[in-house]
């Protein structure tokens, strides 16, 4: 079966004849982000378990190998494994050793959200790795979360990118989540969301159904437009939600030179994406019934990060904070995949 | 150049061969109607122009014909020029007449936005018809105008089916938009609108960010699905907007049932609609400055249908009112090609 499988990938795995077989004497644990854009393999030393030990920090990564989209609703199911067999392939190659060193998989991809898709996977993952090899499947939240708590699944994991989703783990295992469904049903927090009200409020302006605002001739600069008519035809040459999430900087610059139709969107957004949080959190009763146990608040995605005057990441902090003050936000100085790893590396540490 | 065409189009003309050239004594108007589904084209005769006369209530109708889609974004050039050639040559041929009887074509077509579309069309329909019929192409919210007008271009058209846009019109030949720019870009009257925020709310009850609303299980039935979860599933396999439109009267029977967040949902939109209304005929001066003027406001489109106790078209009309209450609004009792049509005889009765 194994053989059959190598020979089918076109040698995927050849590399590993020309690796003596004892050569690799440490075990390693590999850890797999596959978001809809990329796909990132890394391969980390199992270091040691001490009593009540946390894993070193900056957790020490000995290979990383990166590939394309991995997720089996936007790509297909064979290009989906075949890019993680790949990925995981050229980690292993890269670090010089072979599977027979891994002692854990954790893969984490989005896409992954029932657990008949869980089984699948793991299914495909014994046929690759030898039986005694620990494998974990889950979707891409869990390795965003677990990069915020160096590998412990407990807490609220809020993601704004091109979308946005909230998750939300118990220490007994419990989870919630909240949006995530996509544009047609209503993630307006996230970058699409943020950006199509942006190119709705300037349609509106030019039209005479609403305010004049500077994204007007900010986003048609942009866009090297010279109308807003104009951008009926660009949203229909490719409604990708990516390429429309682009904007979402021009955005919060017009918002930080004082436009208040932008303004309004930013505002709107922190409001979706603290009432996705505060729905989690209160569901799993995360923050205790007063609302102030701690609870780690995982913080990703482009709209998310710290890098602007108009902070949004940081007005959804306010927001959470004054319903749930022990939320206590956390942006992660890991990968998503170096997350997975840790998860995994702390299932062992747990069965050791 | 004829012959050549007519020898490409496998001898759309040929029935024309069996009529004798003399027996079409009467002369013709065709009027088509071109939208994103289907199109429309019906045969009328040049019924005699009287000083001041009205066209007759109703038109008569010699043939009609229809046929797919036809807007050239969709389906591309050559399709939607086969489809067309095809249902005009259909319809005369249904009336048992030949394009020398024809003195006026009149094509509305979804798609047509810019002269150069026009100008497009225009020339080709000059190769089919001889040199002396009178050829005009529009888009179909022209046909749709004109439907409710019996044939004059003056005052307000609003069409909300799947999607939503605003024409209006003024005698002197000036005429302005609003919406129609896609759901991307915020056209939230539309159906696609209304069925997308119905799907949003049951997400959010569901979630945790909303209220509770009989919108969940109506849908969940309507759609048989199990639970909101498969919402998501249910809309990326396929996000037609005409699929999701269809949900409209789920969301009308709730509001009537008393749920308060489908009756927001159609209040919504009703002010969405409105406003799209009221930027056109602001813009357009058309109510003129104490908005007093009388002026036609034609309402099409499955939204707009008056068969529910909930009428979404009549509580449009009451917000356009008490800004303008000059606004008088049909519901038209002929199909948009006959308006298209009857544009076509009044624009001969005027050059006669």
């Amino acid at each position: 079966m194994k053989a059959m499988k190598r020979e089918r990938n076109g040698g995927i795995w050849d590399f590993e004849l020309g690796i003596a077989p004892a050569s690799g004497g440490e075990d390693l644990i590999l850890g797999l982000d596959g978001g809809t854009t990329s796909t990132v393999c890394i391969c980390m030393p199992v270091f040691p378990f001490n009593d009540g030990s946390l894993p070193p920090d900056p957790p020490p990564v000995l290979a990383r190998a990166i590939a394309g989209c991995s997720n089996h609703n936007s790509v297909g199911e064979t290009a989906a494994r075949e890019t993680l067999e790949h990925v995981m392939a050229e980690a292993l190659s890269k670090s010089g050793s072979t599977r027979s060193s891994v002692r854990a998989v954790c893969l984490a991809v989005s896409g992954v959200n029932h657990p008949t898709d869980q089984e699948r996977i793991l299914n495909w993952l014994r046929e690759i790795f030898p039986n005694d090899v620990r494998c974990f499947v889950h979707n891409d939240a869990v390795a965003a979360m677990a990069s915020g708590t160096m590998g412990k699944l407990h807490g609220c994991v809020l993601i704004a990118g091109t979308g946005t989703i909230t998750y939300g783990y118990t220490e007994d295992g419990r989870e919630a989540r909240a949006a995530g469904a996509g544009p047609v049903l209503g993630d307006w927090g996230s970058g699409y969301g943020i950006a199509a009200m942006a190119l709705t409020s300037v349609i509106r302006a030019y039209d005479g159904r609403g305010p004049q605002t500077k994204l007007t001739s900010s986003i048609l600069q942009e866009l090297k437009l010279s109308s807003p008519d104009e951008l009926i035809g660009w949203t229909y040459a490719d409604s990708s939600w990516a390429r429309i999430a682009a904007l979402v900087p021009v955005v919060v610059s017009c918002a930080e030179g004082g436009d208040e139709v932008a303004n309004g969107i930013l505002l709107d957004a922190v409001q979706e994406l603290a009432e996705s949080v505060k729905a989690v959190v209160s569901r799993l009763g995360l923050c205790g019934e007063d609302g102030k146990d701690t609870c780690p608040l995982v913080m990703v995605g482009g709209v998310l990060e710290a890098n602007r005057k108009w902070d949004i990441g940081k007005e959804v902090i306010n927001r959470v904070s004054k319903e749930f003050p022990g939320m206590h936000p956390i942006r992660p100085k890991v990968e998503p995949a170096v997350g997975a790893a840790l998860l995994a590396w702390n299932f062992l540490k747990e069965e050791s």
